[in-house]
């Protein structure tokens, strides 16, 4: 088999076969195939497309290409949850607690941040000394003692999607809906879930601006894991505009424990029932989806989910006090209001553009080797639909440096746009896949 | 400018601007844009398409990545001529005497064989002592002396293209028309000739193997040319089977010789009039094409063509005698007939499994770094059309080597088809462009 001939044919519009895409993807991890062939295969598929079949296919070899995470023993079927990333999304932070409060063993493998968008693990590293370096062992025996345990995601775990990632990135061929879908997948399916409910981000802030696309991805993903024997749901839901109110590692884990007390954001709360509520029916903790939120609302009101946050830090070495008193995670020097240039209705609220203010404020990494500063980044007080005085305050912008803070409250007026007329409402969730 | 960007551009369909197909060689080049870039992007133009202005600005920016010739020291109108190859392709061998001979200075670069096509260097090798290793001196020198000379082509002579050319042939990005016509026309016009000849080939042995593709190739190489200032014609012929009878070096010497005394194959024979009366016309040594074939009438019939061959092969070190004393060329130890196995006429003669034949007989470079064996090849007595008994023999075989022998007559017997009718005639030459 030679991978000059597995280029021409998908070049010339024929299927991959499985052999063939575990040649490829075995010899490319090997270092064996090189870069270019690489390149040219990868924009060849981004004008033919990928079967369904092919993308599976693909998918397996990658998620293959590395360890299989192993998670048979932990208790229980094991359920995990991926988001497709956006602003503010500090999902994982509230979520998590609050499904493992009703029981539902947490495994998870989380990222750190990138670029305008932020990290579960550089968020939860608000927490003084909390760590997710941990090996698999305290990982499972984590999950088995306490119901929780995150831990960052291994160099090994599905390596020939992130060298094939990161190939893909500098040769202008990321957006096909199979390579993406076969990327997200991968790593899923090599985290051993038995259940993976997925949260398809759409929008301004999402790496799928038309919901049509959020819908096909989702739709892939779905397909793919059902073909990997896994118990599969997905929401589309928006990201037109910052998720919640908070943008920044520790307010946004102020926000995380605001929510666990039934204090969050509306959009927020309402996100982290409906995928607490898939993940619970898919762990075959509930039998409804309404069984499954009344269990949710209950461990909120009776406190189990936030002191199953602070148990959760606790184990992995932080501070669990820092879940009760606010006021030991990590906190900006300044704040300054962000003033309303004008009368009206927000209409819109560029979203990756919050996202960078934040990241201009030192709360995000321009590069893999930036250090990132936990305490700063933004409140927002006004969204869309909001009706807003001029002077008024849009938002509270924490920060450590005037000069960086002058930059980023001028890209923050840019981001907000205003009208006379209320702006039409929207679903925060779009629909079920 | 960034590369990825240029990548995305082709990706989605935009014409890519003359300053950024310059950034784009002069760096790939230098090595300052990685391959794996530059096989995407060329992935990308396959789909995608160039525009005519884009191919030019392409041509002109390999052309110029290295050293562009200057042959402003020779007199006169400076004409080369251009062939894509083929199967027993003696052309230059025969035709650049005869111009010469009519007072057309030929200065030529040309290449050596890969694979199953043969080179004119390695050709002109069996003449003993013969060498194309000149230096520009020596090389304008000669052309001002004696009318012709041919050198092999320098390093420096539009090293993009060679690169490019390279990374193309394992990515599965060559059958480009653009792409192809921009790497043959950036060698010609960096090679300084004031006019070209183009012999753009059709057919089974040809990398063009339908006849429409071949006059879109011909038409896109005489745009480039034109665009550049030069003036430019091409002629379509045929390569369907094996040009003339003689498939090998010294072999193929022998034909070229036979031609120059006027007793050549009769398609080898009006290929070189045709050529050589385009190229005396473009030279401006003719008015009209009849004028032009007239002249080479003349110096064939007197014996001039014959003898310039005889004085371009001294003046670069070669041994003059054997133009006019074949049995000092070299020549394989045995030879063999190869009998036809049924009666019929020859209906097809698969091109390129004859040359791969003289290659299993040691008469071609498998790799780059291969040693030919100058003697060996194939004579063809029978080409598409003839009639033939069984028994009679198709060719005969020179070799050095009976096991490699064996093997080539079993491949050449699979490569002729036979039927009980009569062949419709074809014309040798296709068109004008």
């Amino acid at each position: 088999m030679r991978m000059y001939d597995i280029i021409m044919k998908k070049r010339n519009g024929g299927e991959l076969s499985k052999e063939e895409l575990r040649f490829f993807i075995e010899n490319y991890t090997k270092g064996e195939i090189p870069d270019y062939q690489v390149s040219a295969l990868m924009m060849a598929i981004y004008f033919q497309k990928m079967s369904e079949a092919e993308t599976f296919e693909l998918t397996m070899a990658m998620a293959e290409s590395g360890e299989m995470l192993d998670l048979s023993g932990i208790q229980g079927i094991k359920v995990d949850k991926h988001s497709t990333g956006g602003v503010g999304d500090k999902t994982s932070l509230a979520l998590t607690p609050m499904v493992a409060a009703c029981g539902l063993p947490v495994a998870k493998m989380s990222g750190r941040g990138l670029g305008h968008t932020g990290g579960t693990i550089d968020k939860l590293e608000s927490f003084p000394r909390f760590s997710t370096s941990l090996t698999t062992e305290q990982f499972m025996e984590n999950v088995n003692r306490i119901g929780i345990a995150i831990m960052g995601q291994t160099a090994d775990l599905a390596p020939a999607d992130k060298k094939l990632y990161a190939l893909r990135d500098v040769t202008a061929t990321v957006d096909n809906l199979s390579l993406i879908a076969s990327s997200i997948m991968s790593k899923k399916l090599a985290s051993g879930a038995d259940a993976i409910v997925l949260d398809v981000k759409t929008g301004s802030g999402a790496f799928m601006k038309k919901e049509e696309d959020a819908f096909a991805l989702a739709e892939e993903m779905v397909k793919i894991g059902r073909s990997a024997g896994r118990t599969m749901s997905a929401l589309v839901t928006d990201m037109d505009q910052p998720l919640g109110n908070a943008v920044g590692n520790s307010l946004e884990v102020l926000e995380a424990i605001n929510t666990l007390q039934g204090k969050g954001p509306a959009d927020f709360t309402e996100l982290v029932y409906a995928l607490g509520s898939e993940m619970l029916v898919a762990g075959k903790k509930a039998n409804t989806l309404a069984e499954a939120k009344g269990m949710l609302e209950e461990v909120i009101g009776n406190g189990n989910a936030l002191e199953k946050l602070a148990e959760f830090v606790a184990a992995q070495g932080g501070d669990r006090n820092a879940v009760y008193d606010t006021s030991l995670l990590p906190k900006a020097k300044e704040s300054e209001e962000i003033p309303a240039p004008q009368e009206g209705y927000v209409s819109k609220i560029v979203c990756d553009e919050i996202g960078s203010c934040c990241l201009m404020l030192g709360g995000g990494r321009e590069t893999k080797e930036s250090v990132i500063d936990l305490s700063v980044g933004i409140i927002l007080h006004k969204k869309v639909g909001d009706c807003v005085k001029a002077g008024e305050s849009l938002a509270t912008m924490y920060y450590n440096d005037q000069a960086k803070a002058d930059a980023a409250m001028e890209r923050f007026l840019k981001a907000y746009s205003f009208s006379s007329q209320e702006p039409p409402k929207t679903a925060f969730i779009k629909g079920k896949v």
